[in-house]
């Protein structure tokens, strides 16, 4: 029954509630003498901070973490790291109504269903805040695969209909893009669609992309643990999430065999890939090349347009959801999809550390 | 390191090369008092037979399984179910070409990355017939699911270009359709398509779709381990498979959110959902309506067709990869599809048994 | 690598060191619905606070422990339940010479070998104060038991020489006893001895025993999770145990089969078992009998007289540990011994919840 | 509920029946590139076999290995290792009789608690065959911890009240000792003591020791997964241990602090451990010096004198079981308890290659 925790050599756990005291997540199995203070946290957090424009939601959240243990003299010493944020709004008033019925889009019903009762304050544990410990995470694992010199490159891809073209791309306009986008026409687009979205009470869907460079070859084990399906969870359990894509994704569907096979040619007399459509992934272990997914997420459930929901006594009912909402989720997910593809990354380059007996020799006679 | 087991509860281990002495599976955890004889897993192995259509390779493998523990008096006794297929063709001749190369969208390369060497015979470990092992266990999944009244459908839903439309779908055509279609004017226009992909030395990709009926809702756990995660996965660790799609799929990142939240509506005082763009999946777990998935393959990536590869001592040349293969893996991959997402659902369903004091009780007093 | 969780259906992940900012706990997979507080947990908590005796520690230890998460209206949600206890006393300034040399009985030079360095105020996480996670833990473990009706024992059966006698067994005393020892002349007894000890600069090892009674017959897996092995590997996980025993214990290697087999008499008609040499566990299931084990701890390793140490520079030195240390970890590490024992019961408990279709069919058509 | 793997990068997975068709192991996450064969395997095999004196049972069980994957040019390839051993004998006459009643100290009645029913051949999965398994799966451990240098030599300790004294130790005798003592004197009088017992219709317990030598210091991780908890667990996960003990074990109870720690003093500059009462392991890590474990065994539950029983119907009668039994189990137990020992010690010594960021650059960039 336990499914807050993640990874198997790199494994995190998560807890808290929306509305609880707060949230954190404990990191258990990082290697010691990684350099770590909270800074290096802080800046990853706060790149899912709401109220950052106005296609996010201005609810007051300043996610400061705290680490409680696992860093000293500024170093991971090998033992779990504990982080916290606690939660500064935890007042349920606004929530007392929620209990009586179920919203369409939400996780109401379900965890009623499972549980036989839930924490209705803002989602409880199926609220967005439940990233916080993903993200706390995910940041130390984006930091141990810097220091291999593997990079992650996550952005919002698509905001409905409208899609960033890769010749466009601007990577250095991230950090101040509003919606994550790195191409700015296609930002400009998307701002007038959102805006629309809000004016008509509804909200829209869209596509997070993440790029991995520089990760070496055969990373992932061979059967279920492919690397391609290792991220498939890590980005499916992050909600919202409908479809994942790796590569090509899925217009392989429509692809014939002879294009969509990636054929080497030599250039100068080294070998290279001349197409990836595989997105990096073949056989379940990376190749060597860029490693592409992408995660669908739907529209926000939470608009507040008059709908349709079923009640606790098995009625239906007109609801409105008041406050205000996120018309997008993806801008805020695009740091999670990046801390969940870091955290599956890492993990299985840890588990590929004990492949050889070459490896284990080598590490043996080293200590 | 190990990636040949799945499962928390209903584990199994499998294991396997396709020109070594077998291929097996080990389930453990299965409960004890299921009736089973080897008939119950032929019947599943069957529908993955090659050589049953122009369509699929012509080799000759009669899959033929062995029960070796775990079931006595006809009913499984609670200890691990061991099962195997022998190989019949051994031969290794036709394959010592491949070894000096690393051929296109195999996974020839990575596995030499990884583990220094690799067993080149018909691709070894990595080779389709791996998925005997998860067909003879997902044989027993499906069994015990069928016996909660709970019901797997699977089915190709697209062939390139070509898809089945809903209205014309007809299950009982199933068993006797070569390319695993329901609806009977797609597979005439697939069979015409195929039979130029085989003219043109390529191949095809497509999708299987695969529905689940009468699933309680609440299976699924709540934040890593939710129910379209462990789907994803399951998908994903399939070979071939570039994107998994839930309910909408793809298409929610289009959609808008008071369309695509699916509202109740009561009918004659019974409330029902308007629509299932969820895809039966909310929060991470089951709501109660049809569970739908999708995996989407890419072509074959063995063609007859000359193509450029990567050697060993790292230069490029031509190959042809000579022997019949599948112009499409997609009919066959259909029961490998039906058994992934029976395993993952009933995993689910037997971790969900203790997600209440209520549930305890109930099994500790009766006891 | 993660070494700090433990259980697989009821799984906990405890953090801290004794100097950080505190101490910590993640319960995750506690069935929803019981009811629980703080004071169920400090209950247990204060069964560990040093400073009670004469015989244990006087450091000032209030482990005031707080609920963070997944307690909803006064009942567990069934998700994670974060517990923490924060460290009163974080100065770091005794410690600092520490550093510098390896205390012989303890694990300072193991964890620099492994890790490269370590957090040497205290003992770090491997100061007794990471039992604090255990105990919190554990305590919810013991309550659901309770619920269930099965109630666990625990006491000092020995310290040096000295021993309890069964005849003299009076379990009212022990909330009050100083060593939590039942036979009050023999607690009169250990309390002379341990004054010498403290005299003689040195410390003292001794026994905790654990009763478990009315758990039902077969709870444990058959193979590798035996009832006896988790137990086995839950008390060897304590700091400071040398040997475990089920039962007769060491006294078997000297017993003849007729004698150590438990055979069956009837009485009135009621068969039971004659004698219980087997401590209630056969073929490593609960057979419905009282479950008896023994954690044997070694005497406290931190000792006020001189000691040979090996320093850093890989010479050798006198040194002397200053501060109050306990003469004896026996009374403070009964309420771990009992903790670990129920967290262990009840997750084998939990995991055989599946063990037959019967039990499948009742949960699910219940639902 | 599935309990039959073992071990997290080393992982087995155990199955089969004492009557059904055969035994076997599963190993996944064994490095790729160790020289392998069938005959590493059956060397240790044979080491279990019955009948090679008259202290152990006549049956005839021609244990004969074959490995069916995961080896290939002789060369183990970093996939799953299935080895099988056929059953000879799957005759289930001679156990009719067995299925009406439970024999004392036998796991049958907890089998028929737990499942509702039992395989009642043989014992089915709680036979000692299940070992089987064992034994080939750490044959591979054993060769790999070969191939670092580190030796595993494990022997009978004592049987009844005869002990081997360490003074007389001469283990170049093993491979032919029918007790498997390393005391010819020991053994002679042990020998004497059988043949009394086997008069006598009865049977004896006794102890295996088991001593590692050159494991470097730090393998075993830090709270629960300690390298004494994962032994405890290994050794008691063997049918019929009722106590385990690492260094001095039991009698650490009754020693004194500054006798119990391990001292330093430095010979000609270099220093050493003046004594091992830890038996090498500190915190729950290796320490550098020898590992020393025991196991304690029950005598054989099987006696050919007249025992009461419980039968089905719940009343008692008395029962003599047929057939030729080992008076001791110990002698054969020796090679499962040394396979036990390496396969823990491997699997935690590959969760430690990641211990450290240094570990993890010298591997990815060798790579």
């Amino acid at each position: 029954m336990p499914g807050s925790s993640y990874g198997t050599m790199f494994r995190i756990t998560t807890w808290g509630e929306s509305h609880g005291k707060g949230i954190g997540v404990v990191v258990d199995g990082c290697p010691a003498g990684l350099p770590l203070c909270e800074e290096d946290i802080q800046t990853y957090l706060n790149r899912r901070k709401p109220g950052q424009s106005k296609y996010t939601t201005a609810r007051q959240e300043d996610d400061a973490v705290e680490i409680l243990s696992g860093v000293f003299d500024g170093k991971t010493t090998g033992t779990p790291i504990s982080m916290i944020v606690f939660n500064r709004d935890q007042r349920s008033r606004d929530y007392n109504e929620i209990a009586s019925f179920y919203r369409p889009g939400h996780a109401d019903y379900v965890f009623d269903q499972k549980y036989g009762f839930r924490d209705y304050r803002g989602g409880g544990r199926s609220s967005g805040r439940e990233t916080i410990g993903r993200v706390a995470a995910g940041a130390i694992a984006c930091k141990i695969l810097k220091e291999l010199g593997i990079t992650v490159t996550t952005y919002t891809r698509s905001i409905g209909e409208i899609s960033c073209m890769p010749e466009n791309y601007d990577f250095s306009r991230l950090p101040l893009s509003s919606l994550c986008m790195p191409d700015a026409d296609a930002e400009t687009r998307a701002q007038l669609f959102l805006d629309k979205c809000i004016e008509r009470q509804t909200s829209s869907g869209g596509t997070v992309e993440c790029i991995v460079k520089n990760a070496y070859a055969g990373i992932g084990e061979t059967v279920f643990d492919k690397l391609d399906a290792c991220l498939g969870k890590a980005l499916f359990s992050i909600g919202g999430v409908k479809a994942v894509e790796i590569g090509d994704g899925i217009a392989v569907s429509k692809a014939l065999g002879h294009e969509n096979n990636d054929q080497y040619i030599c250039k100068n007399g080294i070998p290279q890939k001349i197409s990836n459509h595989a997105g990096g992934i073949l056989g379940g272990m990376s190749d060597g090349s860029d490693i592409l997914v992408r995660a669908i997420f739907k529209p926000t459930p939470s608009i507040s347009r008059t709908q349709s929901a079923l009640t606790k006594e098995r009625t239906c009912r007109e609801i409105n959801i008041h406050g205000r909402h996120d018309p997008i989720i993806v801008p805020r997910a695009v740091v999670v999809v990046e801390c969940m593809t870091a955290l599956t990354l890492l993990d299985l380059l840890l588990q590929n550390m004990s492949s050889t007996m070459d490896n284990l020799r080598t590490i043996y006679h080293r200590t």
